[in-house]
């Protein structure tokens, strides 16, 4: 009989998360009941949400109840049908699913979206055509509504959600700034395509938003929070949008981020400012369109994606916690077995 | 020769202003140039951005340069024309001006805007059918945007914007619940209508605000901040909308209120919430079916408002003082001159 390799939840982490709160086991893989398929994990999704998952020191986070001490670990998945008591998929079919970090996985057949891999790499469903996908999408074409001339700023901008809310909005004719960590990172962005990218380790790293934003900012996608806000607040033009996709600033932070909320309010009413947060579940009625505009611009060559790929589920509790620093550029994958679409 | 008596902003107060703030002159009268009209002031309007104005203290508060040193502390105002030098108005004409706090003006015909006295009574013009009126309207139609059965909370109920307000989304079929302070208030709130009112100088004020709203807020109308914010806050429901025109807690203070930043972000996120801040300019588009509903609703009495009228501009610094600390009970006016429309 396999066995299922497993990657559990030890314990609620204090502040960063360590190896330590990790453990491993292997069970007999499960079987499928009626109306369900066994899955074999292809790809698994490594995103800073799932900190707040982990538990304890980060309670406002998220909105999820916390993954339970010793089960398996959360996280989206690409999986590929091995079994299928369901006459809805068949063996060898792909499928987004919810499977977490683990080989094996029953799955009711109506909780997984079967994945067309003529349409774009079947890890995409993951990154750019998923959730983060959306998520990007959806602030801005819902809340952002960048117009021809606008200034658009985004943080974490060579992560799925910011790397792809830049060069939609440089579609629509905005100007884009994109806000990242390092080198490497601001390096990517101006190959990207990026009209100005600024290193948010610079010490002169206000100065230098100043400089590229001359005439304030008329849109910042917010999910980082922090430092970045703080120099993006007062630069935010009349009726700036701000849509909020998150704060992943304090996701991996014991400390409230003190801040004078009178003067955030005072200056949303003198510049008739929009906050507005969402999660992608708010756009379903939008991914149609969100499909078929984004995958056509991949196979056109009109928007890139950077995807670090660890190799095996043993190295994902290492690879989370390097994501949670900041230190991939791009969407972090772990692969758990070989791609099936993968030319050889 | 007439003279002009007028009130003069004498120094920049630091925290709350003082009588010593303000100073006062009795120069000629102007006489109005070609295209311009000679006022008289009938109905001054006090409010709480003129602390904004008055500077140094509350820099965030205000989006307008603060009122010269020496000069009259300026003011919305009704008032009759008493002297015409153009086409557009004639002697007796009632027009909306910003005279400031003078029995006497010159102003461009151009700069004011004739008020019909068989609409309402005039001094309406300062309050519910004028600036504040249209910050509710607007505020609460534009962003609000209640639904039947909706659960509204407003603070400053009884001021013109908060009663304007709660009164509109119960025409709309709202659950309305008005804070105010002190038990005048309160019995004001119910007797207006209000479904629940509570008082937020209750020690319990957190938990009356709970058993208030069992189901949450869907609709929060921003206009004081500090401890009534930070009790709303975690109540918000998904979807939640906080039209923001202002944060009058602020206004008379040189304290930040300092709060989690990232907190309040993540709550906007987890529960798809928008904070929307305005100023009633942003709502010129609504303003003929703002003033046509609101008329109606004042003819038919429908809609209550209430006025605190302090008799002669010498009043006009204590009544303005008093308003600042919540002493009065809906719009505070400073009657000036004779209303040339009373029955007598």
């Amino acid at each position: 009989m396999t066995s299922n390799s497993r990657v559990l939840l030890a314990s609620r982490p204090t502040g960063s998360p360590s190896l330590n709160d990790f453990s491993f086991d292997s069970p007999p893989c499960p079987s499928p009941g009626l109306g369900q398929v066994l899955l074999r994990v292809v790809y698994l999704s490594l995103d800073p949400y799932l900190r707040g998952r982990m538990g304890s020191s980060v309670s406002h986070a998220s909105s999820s109840p916390p993954v339970p001490l010793g089960t398996v670990m959360q996280g989206g998945t690409v999986a590929a049908v091995v079994e299928s008591r369901s006459s809805e998929l068949a063996e060898g079919d792909l499928v987004l699913s919810a499977s977490g970090w683990q080989e094996y996985a029953v799955a009711d057949a109506r909780q997984v979206r079967r994945i067309d891999p003529d349409r774009a790499p079947i890890s995409t469903a993951l990154g750019v055509l998923g959730m983060p996908g959306l998520t990007a999408y959806g602030g801005l074409t819902q809340i952002g509504r960048p117009q021809p001339g606008e200034v658009l700023v985004v943080a974490a901008a060579t992560g799925t959600v910011g790397a792809t809310v830049g060069q939609l909005a440089r579609h629509r004719g905005a100007r884009v700034v994109g806000i990242a960590g390092g080198k490497a990172k601001v390096s990517w962005l101006e190959d990207a395509g990026f009209d100005e990218a600024i290193d948010h380790r610079a010490p002169d790293f206000e100065d230098r938003l100043a400089a590229a934003t001359p005439n304030g900012i008329d849109i910042y996608f917010e999910n980082v929070g922090g430092r970045v806000w703080s120099a993006v607040e007062h630069r935010l033009n009349r009726y700036a949008r701000v849509p909020v996709s998150g704060v992943a600033s304090a996701y991996n932070s014991d400390e409230a981020s003190t801040g004078d909320i009178a003067a955030l309010m005072s200056g949303l009413v003198t510049r008739s400012i929009t906050l507005k947060g969402f999660v992608f579940t708010d756009f379903e009625a939008v991914r149609p369109e969100f499909e078929k505009e984004v995958s056509t611009a991949i196979r056109n060559d009109q928007l890139v994606y950077h995807e670090e790929v660890a190799a095996g589920l043993e190295q994902a509790p290492a690879a989370f916690l390097a994501m949670l620093e900041g230190r991939h550029l791009g969407k972090q994958l772990v692969q758990v077995a070989p791609d099936p679409t993968a030319s050889s």
